[in-house]
């Protein structure tokens, strides 16, 4: 059953019936709150979808405008998927209805499973056991779902208050509802997003899957995944590294340690593995494994936005020469050098102030002292961004309250755009983080990402590095 | 000279000069503008100076109401700080006219000095000179200067847009303006500060003069500071391990590497120590070095807002399982583990909901299937904060866009305020980040300080219990 997912062509792919369906039944209960099948018709509306959808309840004849049914085998049409939000002890009956309503694809956002005890283990053995006779697929159970942004299809189930996502490339998957859209704030972190999936225990879709399908999906260039452990090392190492020969996958895997396996064991039940072994295997299979929560939405930032980096040599426009010292420090652990410019752009930049022309290029002094900084400031980034010397570019910006600072940061922007085929990673800093906000969302909208901090730019410029470094051993 | 500031009593300290001066002239240009003396005097009057200010400009009679001088020889009273922010080439001869005043210290904002080329180091050299034969002690040059909350002495000559900082314990020391109000955001980080200082070239006051008078500082119960290099690196350690045994010293020092110590060095023209060396010395003196900016701002509201830690095991009260296993992972890198929560409020917690009863506490199922939450939340909180078994908290919740759930985590933090002797930290996180910020906001009034991560609030726990063990090792 699993292989079907393994095809190099998506179109035949039972998981793009998750991620891509015309055709949707929600069974839940559709009272008015903050969870529940009403807030996942609500949340499908606002995003767009322009699908079909079916509310199942028999205590209700429409929701929000759909005709709701009795029960799935009462929808006249075909449905591609099915998404379960009830008493765990209804599930296995809807899915065995759905099955023999010919649905191949359900979501069990329903919890009291594995995760809770003893009979919710019963109950998901039983489901499992349906999956494998009837072939239908099932994600969950215990999920917050699945999201695919250019679909305008998130059918979350909590009200997150906000519904469409920004359409982008970078695919979030999880095995917790911490990368849903109610527990996240991808507004504010500008993050360009194709698909999200919550595995949640995983009882039959499981990383491997997912993989397969968002190897071959044609939206998503940057995988980032959330995991607890793996069901089966040896496939998801296979599974993974033919994803990170195509396009960069980040891996944040917890139970670490032994505490944190067992927890982790209570948690989705998953099993754990060695984690020196799979630390040791993910370097060799090009997955970039990362250890923080936030590694997961920022770091993707520098593969979605920004051309490949093609050394290790970087150029620093900062602000601040105190910052320029820590990022020194933190590029050493990725391999990353300070650039020495070439004399002729050392000679430039010293031509508009003394001292000017050595990397990291302090503009600091300078942007009290001159009037034109406006003028000045674009050259500067043109200067750095453009010598040959230079593979990318770390901005430390400091983001003035009147935003005379800022034009110029955004004239520079605009205009390397332009010319600069080299990643350019950016930090705004400043006393108040409203403006900041505003500025980097500004940024990022003429495609340069930017981050909370410059060590986090900087790390991003590392995985950049650590990645092209794998690829380069592909093609030698 | 520099052994005046290493009198335990502070009163003595001629630092205190610059931390709590009654009278300051500032020399500079008055023109409005974001940078200079016209924004120090209005950054003093809108923090609430209540001393004299005397302008030093032959251009102006008056600035913001403050009657101006020709030069500082026309001051009638005594003045206690001068803070100079005019061009390099002026500032000796400014120095020197203040040494003839009878200043005894004196801020040098003004840039163009070491850090910049040979002239400036000429002229800075100039400085140190008169500074040591004439007995007035410099802070500086190329620095944003010193800020006192609790005096409403904040004469930051950048508008920051803010100018009150919040009252409380902490320092922030620094050899970068980075760490000043117009570079940091003071007021969205609502860390409760005693002290600020960027040293700038530290051409006279050097780290260790700071930490004299921070040692002894009544207002200061905590101290960070970002250093790029120490000027003496045994006089450093003995001062810091002086300072550490009363108060938490967190250092983040850059320049670990050699291209890092090559930039520090042209940055400020200071002298790096070898970072092994540094590295085994400050755990020896029980310093507590930190590797990001943000730990700087951050982990001391551990110290500063809450009570000691009395052992390694930590409680979670967690809306995600997820975040559980990371913690627990994140834990042991800090020597933290989780609780076994004793039979007695396993039982307890079990009793609202089947599996609630485990470390980490997952209240997310629960949350969403009962009606009462407001009213149990505050229960569980209180059982697992008061366990015996447990040493610290560590709550990652869920803000709902309702502020329903908030409701609930504001009720619970107000209850185990009165029960609980132990460190209690807390993420809190949702789809909204200005509702989180508010919630988090609200909590820490409530004196329970919050992270922007449960990786941030796990270090926090760290490095308190780090702090810990040292204290134990000096008993013993």
């Amino acid at each position: 059953m699993k292989t079907e997912c393994s095809n190099a062509d998506n179109r035949g792919s039972v998981l793009s019936l998750f991620f891509e369906p015309k055709t949707v039944a929600i069974v839940g209960s559709f009272r008015e709150g903050f969870f529940g099948g009403y807030v996942a018709i609500k949340s499908l509306m606002e995003a767009g979808f322009t699908g079909t959808v079916y509310p199942v309840n028999r205590n209700y004849t429409e929701v929000l405008g759909w005709k709701s049914y009795p029960s799935l085998s009462d929808i006249d049409g075909s449905v591609d998927l099915v998404i379960v939000i009830i008493n765990s002890k209804g599930v296995f009956d809807v899915v065995e209805e759905a099955c023999r309503k010919g649905i191949r694809a359900a979501v069990v956002v329903s919890d009291g499973f594995a995760e809770r005890d003893r009979s919710g283990a019963v109950l998901q053995n039983e489901l499992v056991a349906l999956a494998k006779e009837r072939g239908i697929r099932i994600v969950g159970p215990n999920t917050a779902g699945v999201v695919s942004s250019w679909e305008g299809f998130n059918p979350c189930p909590y009200d997150a208050g906000y519904y469409r996502l920004k359409q982008g490339s970078v695919a979030i998957c999880s095995q917790s509802g911490m990368t849903n859209p109610q527990a996240f704030p991808y507004p504010a972190s500008r993050l360009g997003i194709s698909r999200i999936c919550d595995l949640g225990n995983k009882c039959d879709v499981d990383e491997c899957d997912l993989l397969d399908y968002l190897e071959n999906d044609a939206r998503t260039t940057v995988v980032s995944i959330y995991l607890e452990g793996v069901a089966d090392g040896k496939r998801f190492l296979e599974t993974a590294e033919r994803v990170a020969r195509k396009k960069p996958l980040l891996v944040l895997k917890s139970g670490r340690t032994a505490e944190g396996a067992r927890a982790s064991a209570s948690h989705t039940g998953s099993m754990a593995v060695n984690d020196m072994t799979f630390d040791a295997a993910c370097r060799q299979a090009g997955i970039l494994r990362v250890d923080e929560f936030a590694d997961l939405f920022d770091i993707p930032k520098i593969f979605s936005m920004q051309p490949s980096i093609k050394g290790n040599r970087f150029g620093m426009v900062s602000y601040t020469g105190g910052m320029g010292v820590m990022a020194i420090d933190r590029g050493a652990s990725y391999g990353i050098v300070p650039a020495s410019l070439s004399g002729k752009t050392s000679a430039f930049l010293d031509s508009f102030f003394p001292g000017l022309g050595t990397n990291p290029v302090d503009i600091g002094p300078m942007a009290v002292s001159i009037k034109n900084f406006r003028e000045v400031f674009p050259q500067i980034e043109i200067a750095v961004a453009t010598d040959p010397e230079v593979d990318c570019i770390l901005n430390v910006l400091w983001c003035d309250i009147r935003g005379e600072s800022s034009r110029a940061y955004l004239e520079g922007f605009s205009r390397i755009r332009e010319v600069c085929d080299k990643p350019v990673v950016s930090w705004m800093y400043g006393p108040n983080v409203e403006i900041c906000s505003r500025i980097a969302a500004q940024v990022e909208e003429l495609g340069f990402p930017c981050f909370i901090s410059s060590e986090r730019a900087m790390k991003a410029i590392g995985m950049a590095w650590t990645y092209e470094l794998f690829r380069r051993k592909l093609v030698a």
